[in-house]
């Protein structure tokens, strides 16, 4: 998507050990109005998947998932990373290895919004190793629903997780695929 | 706002511990259309406020900011809960305690994302202590940004947030205010 390799371009930073810093309009501020044309874009690829449910993990996911599935006209759920007293026990749980992060935690979600009727569209922001996305694909699949596909923002495509999720039969789009970056030369795309 | 109390009269679950369960569609799922009313309502309330930032706090904020934000036509910033990797050390700290998850954490924005000309508007689902939101008060403050107001979806009116907040000057708003709760009686709404 021209719009946000552009932007990616425009204001990403590159900084040491692999981090493509996008903060001042995707992950930390969030620019609204931008990121609706991403949603709206993630509903012209996915509009004839059947999706009546958007599943995303906190905490950077949830802005892109409520604007895109404005598009949609279908609830957000978002995953939870850690049990708080908020949640019911009785949830879906799968355990998740954050490599920004360095830690690994468990991924929830109260079983009340999952269901096997449920033809799910995954979101969220970054795929690099892919850990999130499975964890994600996990709780669907234990509710007994469907993944219709997984809409991703930025996928860093010389990591593992791309292919990861295709090998799993989940129909990937990624708005904007990095090839490579470089602090001194910056971001390079995949062509298509 | 009588949409909302319905709303919490229809789907909320009151639990021992003073916990109100909305997570059918505020803070685990989040029913988009519905949250959208409200962001339209926090927009007439300070529309003229003068607002060119909203911010918000991870996680469960950031679903109402994004969808407000659209009204306004305005970037959301959401303080971050744990220093990450991905945020620059420039930041904005300040430490919060919650109640609910039985924790003190720091609560970070970044120095890029406020700034001394900064009209913000400060939104968040629920209002109990006000530790959250004296945090981001906190924030703006340091960055010598003005808090045009604070937007709230429930107000537990019983606690000592919403005087906390009021004690320091700044105008609140809140959706809907629970006078009382019980897990047999349901929830008392303050009556204006």
């Amino acid at each position: 998507m021209k719009l946000l390799e552009d932007r990616i371009v425009k204001d990403g930073i590159v900084s040491a050990g692999n981090v493509l810093k996008v903060d001042c309009f995707l992950n930390h501020q969030i620019d609204v109005a931008f990121i609706n044309e991403l949603g709206k874009e993630f509903y012209r690829l996915f509009k004839d998947a059947g999706v009546n449910k958007i599943l995303t993990i906190e905490a950077s996911g949830i802005g892109i998932a409520c604007l895109a599935a404005q598009h949609f006209n279908v609830p957000v759920v978002f995953a939870k990373k850690s049990k708080s007293k908020n949640i019911a026990g009785d949830v879906y749980v799968s355990k998740v290895t954050s490599f920004t992060h360095g830690t690994t935690h468990d991924v929830i979600v109260s079983k009340k919004f999952l269901n096997e009727n449920d033809r799910v569209l995954i979101l969220d922001d970054f795929l690099a190793r892919g850990q999130a996305l499975l964890g994600l694909i996990d709780l669907v699949e234990a509710a007994g629903a469907k993944v219709v596909g997984a809409g991703i923002v930025i996928e860093k495509s010389w990591q593992e997780g791309a292919a990861l999720i295709r090998e799993k039969g989940v129909r990937l789009e990624s708005l904007a695929r990095v090839e490579s970056m470089d602090v001194e030369t910056g971001v390079k795309f995949v062509k298509d």
